[in-house]
């Protein structure tokens, strides 16, 4: 059994429940003194940790490290590091000084990437290291786990927000006639679809999702309003921030009024889908309306996180500490559905470089053919992630 | 004492707790058959009623009725209609018609406008009428009251948001530099305001705070961000969304790139304070960070509203119908506020054209002269109604 120090490092953006599975790391390593001695914490992830910002977390009191489940963001900070081949010793000769043996990094795809690349050369260089991955990101977007943390608490803010302004929308309709909701999350529309679950009758949000796996098509987008409209005297869409037209042009790109010609400022970060799609439907139908763009709110909500994800997210921190003293390396814990109702989960694991770098985006059965929505089968993926949603009433008369 | 039928509508923006008041007035109603018969309720306000929009209360069930007290919005649809003179003989009419007595409006300063005309007009054409108003607005800024019903559900979304994305912007400072969120409320600051609720420490969220009641100056705003990013590594803006220049222009409808010459983009409602802020910020010191437009939600975010709000909010509208029925007209339910620690009020009136059109702004001793931000005076006020918010956990070492 290999004897040595352990470290951690969260990674990339933060959710709700990153913290959980930093707890439930810390709190695992303490039960291995035979094989952990020091539990170390990078400050803002691999970055800091090459300028020596360690915290030494077996130091921390009890009730902070207890207090972690319930705290979103990343205690330790984080960081959006892309390793450098020149990178690498310096990683190493850390180790080597603060003798770490067991090295977990929280994080999603580019950082199961980043574990996987250190472990390699660490092993090239002959230097004996334990390395596991815990997933995490509101994305969904991890390979080989049935779900990611971080993603169930996400999707439940987007739920609750996609439903609340909904009934807003739908009492105002006589004075504004749409809303825009956008989600974050690049490259996979699991977030959007996740307000489907705010839809319990036919009239209510959301009545458009914008996924990034589907091209975006305006005149299709365009008559989907008109027919809501039509149909309800409201609507209601939801967006993901990196939906793209067909050509891969992120619409967020878009400058609406091309008399400009100006790229520059839809591309600076100044504009948003949701602005752009709000632009397009208020000077197509004349329409008013209102655009939502709460960014990292949904990743950081955690008076909405849901009690499973933050177990869920705990159980993957204390599972990597039990494979690697058991000398598993190379590995990302995963989540596996074992069943739908009841929801039960069991945990997996998978190698780093099978997840490492790639994005799972939402497979066809998930996403209407016809029409700009998700299917049935998505939404029974979704319900025991998202939970139950409250009852709000509606006068029958 | 006056018999007849009572009509009640919901009127202007709705809150997390209007249904509360309108909870608060149905079963009030219901406790004095001997002067009130039917009730009913306007669909979609005055706008409505004045097509013979109406739904009679008496016969929506129990249970929906009581949930109201947790479903946000207007149950019974708003408007934000500006009574014209041909409005009147309408209105009076369908009173004849309907037999209405009782006339509650649930809305803000615009609304007690409206049910005084109305009540006035009523009485000049010998038309017995008695009109209470039962206040609501997450803006806070109705006079002679405290505070209005929605407002402390409103300003717990801001702080939870403002506190939580703080978290997240500090932990991400090596990626990102600020973040600037945007609340509701044209003219006053109550809900930016809210948001200091949020600082436990002095690095935390928020760092500056821009209130529509103190002109906006960008050297001002500029220097205050140079200073919070220097000794934190971060920033964090909270913006009303009215706020404007000396000049009394909106800053949401600067366009930051002069070049256009465009107000028209500006002010079409495609920009908001929060982006321009964030373009400000980006081009002067080639910052990233991002806007959170959060718009509706804060109005509508139930699952975040505050008990005591909730509570208010439907004796008002019970304490409206008690008023009424004793012969009391012309009037809006207050609240007063008996003591803070602990949190103690009581019910009282004020004629309605005292409150009639005005908004109350904040007090000068509540906002901080020398800087963005507001006073401990200002916190004293807001903690009760904004409620304990959670302990999140930071690192010690």
């Amino acid at each position: 059994m290999l004897k040595g120090n352990a470290i951690i490092g969260q990674s990339g953006g933060p959710t709700s429940v990153i913290n959980s599975s930093l707890c439930g790391v810390i709190q695992a390593c303490a039960k291995y003194p035979e094989a952990i001695e020091k539990i170390y914490g990078m400050r803002y992830g691999i970055e800091g940790f090459m300028q020596e910002m360690l915290i030494d977390l077996g130091a921390e009191r009890a009730e902070i490290v207890e207090g972690l489940k319930s705290t979103p963001s990343s205690a330790l900070g984080s960081c959006r590091h892309k390793l450098q081949d020149a990178d690498f010793p310096v990683v190493l000769e850390l180790f080597k000084k603060y003798n770490i043996r067991y090295y977990f990094l929280i994080g999603g795809n580019d950082t199961m990437d980043t574990i996987h690349r250190i472990e390699k050369y660490c092993r090239e260089q002959g230097y004996d290291l334990i390395g596991v991955g815990i997933p995490k990101t509101v994305d969904n977007d991890l390979f080989a786990t049935d779900h990611t943390p971080g993603f169930g608490s996400a999707a439940r803010y987007v739920a609750l927000s996609v439903m609340q302004a909904g009934m807003l929308a739908r009492d105002m309709k006589k004075v504004d006639q749409f809303v825009v909701f956008q989600t974050v999350g690049r490259s996979a529309g699991w977030l959007p679809a996740a307000a489907a679950c705010a839809k319990r009758s036919e009239d209510d949000a959301p009545h458009i999702i914008l996924v990034p796996e589907r091209p975006f098509d305006t005149d299709k987008f365009l008559a989907e309003a008109k027919e809501a409209y039509e149909k309800y005297g409201w609507v209601s869409v939801v967006c993901g921030e990196g939906v793209c037209f067909a050509d891969g042009t992120p619409i967020s790109a878009t400058s609406v009024n091309d008399r400009f010609g100006n790229k520059e400022f839809g591309a600076m970060g100044g504009t948003s889908a949701a602005m752009v799609l709000h632009q397009l439907l208020s000077k197509t139908f004349g329409w008013r309306g209102e655009f939502q763009v709460t960014e990292s709110l949904q990743m950081s909500g955690a008076d909405r996180a849901m009690p499973n994800d933050i177990e869920e997210a705990y159980a993957c921190g204390a599972r990597a500490v039990e494979l690697a003293v058991e000398g598993t390396s190379g590995v990302m814990v995963t989540i596996q559905r074992e069943s739908n109702s009841p929801y039960t989960w069991s945990l997996g694991t998978a190698p780093l470089k099978e997840v490492a770098l790639g994005e799972k985006p939402m497979p066809d059965e998930f996403i209407c053919e016809d029409r700009s929505f998700v299917t049935e089968a998505c939404l029974e993926y979704l319900r025991p992630l998202v939970g139950e949603l409250p009852t709000y009433v509606r006068f029958e008369g």
